[in-house]
Order: structure tokens, then sequence, then C-alpha cells
């Protein structure tokens, strides 16, 4: 039997108790979350203002600290999980990941190796196959043949963890072992995720040596840019090695072309990294998998059930078609971690698949969600978001006023108002302003673009019309504000 | 009120229910963990052989998921949380640590800026200028001045950015741009952990590129060979950078002098990054603040309350005494993160100060134990450990067929059996093949040593005299195996 070992301890009984207060916490907060604004309104230092300086000496009761997370935490939280959260791209919680993820914590393993914790490892590569099923993503990502795939963190590491291994398969494994050296070229388009030019400086590659290819009319790579700079970087004696595909830009969810990109890849001897972090999810309905259309070509792959398929923070699932190049690229094997199971080769050990060493059991959380909901309930959920937002952008296209940006594949509406970027950026500002709803923007060819994001399981048909009138009432505002001389800045062709 | 969108979500009062379930099997979990092997004994592929080979179509019910963690998971799990676990360094969770996470899923927010979640990035800003007054940390690396603290995932991470820093600094940022070049020399004692190694890869330093230096007879780095090391590869015309001293390595926790290697340092201008994953923690009580002893003269340093401090995984503590320079080092802006709070220039973005760009609400469960306990329970736990550990050793010591290896400065005692290495191998083996107890290996100039590391919250007096009657007995039982003329290869005064 468990027994602490002093009175400071949390005893088995005390931690029933005070575990149910927080999940009472929780259900209460997600049960009210509409009564809040949805962007906190503190100002910058006013948490910390409302904390003691210095740490307790003392040890205090759990309702007395479950007291300071309403009073102190609460005003400065942005609701992500708020059905009117439309910002960014979403982040979403659910009941089984939330519940998968706490039963992670109660285990408490680590799974930097098989031996370490078996389970957490094989639940893993079998729950990264069961995605390989539910997005019908190409058989090589599959552990039973050469690749396999890995949860990371986030899509920066796993767009990392890509450009490392396509450095060493480039250089024969050379710069892992003397340096970088200089004249690796890699290449994204201009919409790519700043994660790439990120993970060019960290890799050693530079960041002035990412190339940026220019995009179509849609915000979609134009694989004849892509030749034409690669063509231009070996003449130049540079060495082209890496290509980033995005399926689902960050501001307007473009989709590059991943077939005639993955033929310039192949006539060319490059890795290319398909980054469909937040869009990929789309892909459990069978209407949305002309997505992944040339998918096949890729090395590697990476998708974020934590944005949009219901699993908590943090869940990247990441895949490579060939494991041993980037087990060879990060593994670093110190006699205090050996094992028999390593020494067998029979085993994956996901320490050599990441940055990190240490790794927690996350697959749990995304086990629980593909079972509690199995592929029909999350094929309802992506179709439910994406029903949702092409609603808004319906709305957007019949209006006078306001105009789509991009096209609407999937559950992003990027629009701007005729009046120009300084009427659209205010606009922006007021809806925000109300705490009745949290948009966020980007800039697209320098038109300022109110970018609106469905992927919340709490948002209803409701909460679209209600944006959609925030927004019009909003124009009306800041439209007489301005006045009948403020003309703007950009389309003319004003109503 | 929040409603679910389609059934198929899980609404609050499912969510209680669930919660309820889960907590419960929790607390049964941790209440009967000493009656499952401390280490699993399933083979290769046997956790997979029991899942079904695809993705269930139907939604499942939350007890059928429950059911399959007791029938399918649990025989796959080494239990880290067992107060018999003495392997690698441990990873303690506590009530209140784990239920400050679940506080985090439940929330959902992401800290990746202040504006996404303002009590996010100020509680963790302000909990890591308490962890500064806790473990009397120098005053540089509290926010109020140039430096500032994070919470990373692993101390592998904290490293790699340090290293990053480090690059940036030497280079006046030009890595970043144009590549790393070849040229730089980083420094660790062989007894460093392998991340140094590996962030040596990634960073494009080159892995032969990262002297490992010479260690004195307690396994501490020895400055003056870290000097002529820094001073042969100049005249090589190398660019020494970068130096990692460690505060309790993990094989011997040695404590590197941190004074004498930070001299040397300053004289070379080179960024000294001290490595105190494990060890750090100790330094909350004030008889333990002497391995900190010449932190002042350090750039960066790291500590891992998800080791030592009852914080559960992941959670390293990650501070530098200039903050501009590892902004710089990590930062892109793209349009899509602008935001009035980022260009005011008054608010920390935590994005710029690590590798992936999303990041937990982590800071929750870290203030939650410190609350909880007070310095004064964290000191009675860390003293509760060290005194666990150094009766262990004193049982070494007295004994005639077992030797201590290492010095036992803390919570980790390293030894062998006088009949050398096959031996040693052979009673480690069989004290884990009982499953009564779980200790991992090392070796310490090439002699294999047995490692027992005390930091389970559930660790008492019994747990310790019980693993160590079961290492006699497997001496007894080894050796008689071995029979009369299997002398072994080590020590020759077998008494």
């Amino acid at each position: 039997m468990a027994r602490p070992t002093h009175p400071k301890h949390m005893s088995p009984a005390e931690f029933r108790e005070a575990g149910a207060a927080v999940l009472d916490w929780i259900c209460r907060y997600w049960e009210s979350i509409e009564s809040y604004p949805v962007v906190s309104q503190v100002e910058p230092g006013e948490i910390r203002d409302r904390l003691p300086p210095r740490p307790p000496e003392k040890g205090e009761s759990f309702p007395d600290i479950m007291r300071d997370v309403e009073r102190i935490i609460l005003p400065g939280i942005t609701h992500w999980q708020s059905p009117n959260f439309f910002g960014y791209f979403p982040a979403n919680a659910s009941g089984p990941a939330v519940l998968g993820d706490l039963l992670s914590s109660g285990l408490g393993v680590q799974g930097m190796l098989w031996s370490t914790s078996p389970a957490c490892t094989e639940l893993e590569t079998h729950v990264l196959d069961w995605l390989v099923d539910l997005l019908h993503l190409p058989d090589k990502f599959r552990s039973s043949g050469a690749g396999g795939g890995v949860i990371q963190d986030t899509a920066s590491s796993a767009t990392l963890c890509a450009m490392l291994a396509a450095r060493e398969r480039t250089t024969g494994f050379a710069t892992n072992r003397q340096g970088t050296g200089r004249g690796l070229t890699a290449y994204a388009s201009s919409q790519a995720h700043s994660s790439v030019e990120k993970a060019a400086g960290i890799a050693g590659i530079g960041r002035e040596n990412l190339r940026l290819v220019a995009v179509d009319d849609n915000y979609a790579m134009l694989p004849d840019a892509l030749e034409r700079a690669v063509a231009e970087d070996l003449r130049r004696g540079r060495t082209p090695f890496f290509v980033v595909a995005t399926v689902g830009t960050t501001s307007s969810t473009a989709v590059d072309p991943l077939r005639r990109i993955g033929e310039v890849c192949l006539r060319y001897g490059l890795w290319l990294h398909v980054d469909a972090a937040h869009a990929g999810s789309a892909a459990v309905c069978p209407e949305f998998r002309w997505i992944h259309d040339g998918l096949e070509l890729a090395d590697s792959y990476c998708v974020n059930p934590h944005k949009w398929l219901l699993t908590n923070f943090d869940c990247d699932c990441f895949y490579v078609a060939d494991r041993e190049t980037l087990v060879r690229t990060l593994s670093v094997l110190p006699e205090y971690l050996r094992n028999p199971a390593t020494d067998s080769g029979r085993v994956i050990d996901y320490r050599d698949w990441q940055i990190p060493l240490g790794r927690r059991f996350r697959a749990l959380k995304l086990w629980f969600v593909i079972r509690y909901y199995g592929a029909e309930g999350l094929r309802e959920h992506i179709r439910h978001c994406v029903a949702l937002a092409q609603d808004f952008a319906r709305r957007i296209e019949k209006d006078g006023d306001f105009a789509l940006a991009a096209p609407v594949p999937l559950n992003l509406v990027c629009f701007y108002h005729r009046a120009g970027n300084d009427i659209t950026r205010l606009i922006l500002e007021r809806v925000n302003s109300t705490g009745k709803a949290f948009l966020t923007h980007t800039t697209l060819h320098d038109k300022f673009v109110i970018r609106l994001a469905v992927g919340s399981p709490w948002t209803r048909a409701e909460h679209i019309e209600r944006v959609w009138h925030l927004t019009k009432e909003a124009a009306g505002d800041v439209r007489s504000a301005a006045g009948p001389d403020r003309g703007g800045d950009g389309d003319t062709s004003i109503s």
C-alpha cells in the first residue's frame, strides 16, 4: 500500500477529493465559458501584481489554491475553448482527450525507450498506424514497412526533425559529425509557416538559405518557380536538399500541389516534407482527401490532432518513410540507457525520433479520442466545422461591403472590407473589443485580412450567426465614425 | 451554456462522471502499485498484439476504454511511480502536480504569446522567479533584470537553446542567417549528458567539434584540462564558444567545479551553460547549496522539477542571464502572430524562448506544487530522499563484498561487487528479475556499476531495507551459481 513518507504529501484519499473539486471546476468552466470575454482584458503585469512576491514557506491548502485559480488566473485567460474563439487555428480539447492526459499524468511513465514502459511506445506506434487508416495516408508511413510515426510536441519540432534528417541524408551523415558547413539550400512557399525559417536557423542551414518560392493567386506554391529556384542554386554551386510543402497554410489554408512539387523533388533528389499541421485532420472525410493528392511522393509528413482533431495540446503526429535515416540522425546511446531490448534491435526507442530525451505517454489521449468518437464521430466533427465556415463564407460573398480574400477549402474564412485595410483593421478591433468573439488577422498580397477559423466542438450555427452580425455592426459603426470622406486605401468598388 | 454540437461529444455531465472514474482508477493504481512487478514483463509486440488492427468506425463507451487500460495497457507499464523504482533518475508525480496539469488540459490555452493568454505567461515568469528564491540562484536569472526563466520540456531542449544562443552571440547572429559554417568548438566533461552531443549535431556544430574534457577521480570536470583544450583549439584556428558544466552527472551525480570552469569561460569569452537537471532541486535545502557555488558566472542554467521536485513531466526550468540574445536567436515574427502587446515591447512572448511555437500552461502544475508543499515541504522531501540514499550507501561501505564506485553527494548510490563486472551485472539482472525493485547501470572508468536513485515520495526506510536484502541475496545466488573458480575480473581484494 502506497503511503506518503511525510504528512506534506497528498494521500490518495486527499487526491480523490481535491481531484473531484478540479473536475467540477472544469465542468463549471466549460458550462459558463460564454459568460467571459473571449480575450482576457488584463494589462501587462496585472496578473503578476496579484501574486505574492515570494514563494510560501509553509504549504497551503488545496481549496486555497483553487480559490486563487478563480480569483487570479481566470481573469488572465483567453478562452481558446470558447465557441466564440475563431482566432489563429483552433486548439481543441475534448472530454476523452483531457481524461487520457490525466491518466498519463497519473501513470507518470517515461517513454524514452521501449523498455522504460513498453505500452507507451507500442500504443503510440499502433495509434499512429490507425491514423494512417483514418486519414488514408500512404502505406509508406506505416510502421510495418520502413517508415513509421511518432508524436512530437508541435509541427515546428516535426519540421526541424525532417530538416535534420534531410540534411544528413544529403551529406551522408557528415554534417552531424563535422558541422553543417555552408551551401545547403531549402525551399518552402512564401506562405509556409514561420517554423521553417526558424528550423533553418537552428539546423545551421541559415535563414538566408531558405528560398521562399512564389505562389499562385490562391496562395499555393508554384512548382515551376520551385524548379527554377532549385536549378538556379545548382548553377551557383549550392546544394538543394529540402522542400516543405504546406497543406493548409496558416494565413489562408492554401494547399500546395503535392504531386507536382513531389515530382520536382524526385527529379533533384530533395527531401519533401509535407506540413499539414492544421488541415490534415480533414482527411478523415473522403470528400477532403484531395488535399493529400501526391502525398505518396513525400519523405515525411505531419498533422496536429491538437489543432482540429479534439486532442488537447500537445500532439503532433510526424511520419517518415525511412525511419532509419531519422534514427541515425538523432541517436546517441550512452551506457546508462543501454538495455537488452534496444540491443536486440526488435523495438522502437522513440527518444531517437525527437529532440528531447524524456517523453510523456501522449498516445493515451489520442487513443481515447479515436475510440470515444470512432471514425464516424471524427468525420462528423470535421464536417460540422467546415459547414459552419462555408456558411460564413457565403454570407461574405453575398454581402456588398465585404469580400473573400482567398478560397475557402475548409474551415478558415479570410475576408476584408472593400473600404480597405484601415477600415478592415478597425472592424476587427471593434469585434474583438466586444468580448463576444475573437478573430485574428493576416496579410495576403499586402491586403489586411480578417481570419475566421471554426474548430471548437461547442461552436454551433447560432455562434456563426452572432459573429456575422457583430461584424456587420462593427462595419457600420466604423464606417459612420470614419465619415463620408474616409474612402479607404483598398478596393475602389465601394457600393 | 456550452452544449455539444452533436451527440458524439462528451457533455460536461458525462465528463464529470468519466473523470471521477479516472481519478478513482489513478488512486487505486497508486494504492496498489507495489503489487505489480516494477518493470513490465511483456515481450516486444505483446501490447500491439492485443490491440485491434484497425481503428473503430463507431465510437465506444468510456467504461469500455477504461477496461482496456486495465487489461491491455497496465501490463505494459513500468512503474516509475513505485517506491521500489530506483532506476535512471526519478520522474516524480505528486497529487497537486497532476491536478495542476489537469486544470491546464481543461483550460486548453495556448501560451505562445503573452496575448494568447496573459496568465499563462505571467504565472510562468513569476513562478520561475520564485524558484530563483527557493534554490538561491543568482539574481541575474530573475526577470526583473536582463535575464529570466522559461519552462522547457526537457534539459535536452534547454541545452540546445543555450547552445544556439551561444552560437549566435559568438558570430554576431551571422550563423542564424548564413548557416553555421565550420570551426566552432564546444566543451563538456566526458560525463556530461548525451544531449550535449545531440545538440552539437542538431545545431550544425558537428559532434566531432564537441570536446569531451577529462574528469578527476570523482568524475568532475578538470578545469585545467578544459583550459588546455580551449587553448589548443585556438592555436588551431578554431572558435571555442560554449561550455556545458554539469551539476549532478547522470552516471554518478558528480558536480563540476563551476567557479573554476566559469573563470576559464570568462577568460576566453565562452558561454557557460550549467546543466543541473536532476541535482539542482537539492538546492531548496541550504546544506546542499554548495552544488551551485560559482553559478553566478554562468550564462544559462537548467533544473528539472519533473525529476526530483514532485512536478510531473514535462517541466524543465531554463534560465538565461541575457534574454535578449536568446530571443533574437529564436524569434521569427510572421504577420499572423503580430499583436499590440508584442509590438509594445512590454511583454514576454515565450515562443521566442523555445524551439516549438505552441506551448501548454505548464506553470500551473509547478505553482500548485510550490504552494501545496511550501518551501518547507520541498526541503523535507529532498532531505528524506538523501537520507535514504545515504543509508543505502553506508550499508555498501560496511559490506565486504560491495564497494562504492563514486562519492554519494545526494540521492544516487553507484556501487559494484568486488568480484568484478560480470558478477555485478548478474546481480543487477537478478534483482530486477524479481520484480520487487528496479535499478539501472552505468560504467565508470570501464567498471560496470549499479545505480540506485532515490526520488519517489512513496519510498520509505523499509523499501531501502528490502532492496538491500534483495541485492545481498542476489549476490549470494550469483556467487554460488558461478562456483568457486569464478573469480571475477575486477577488484582482487575479495574477502
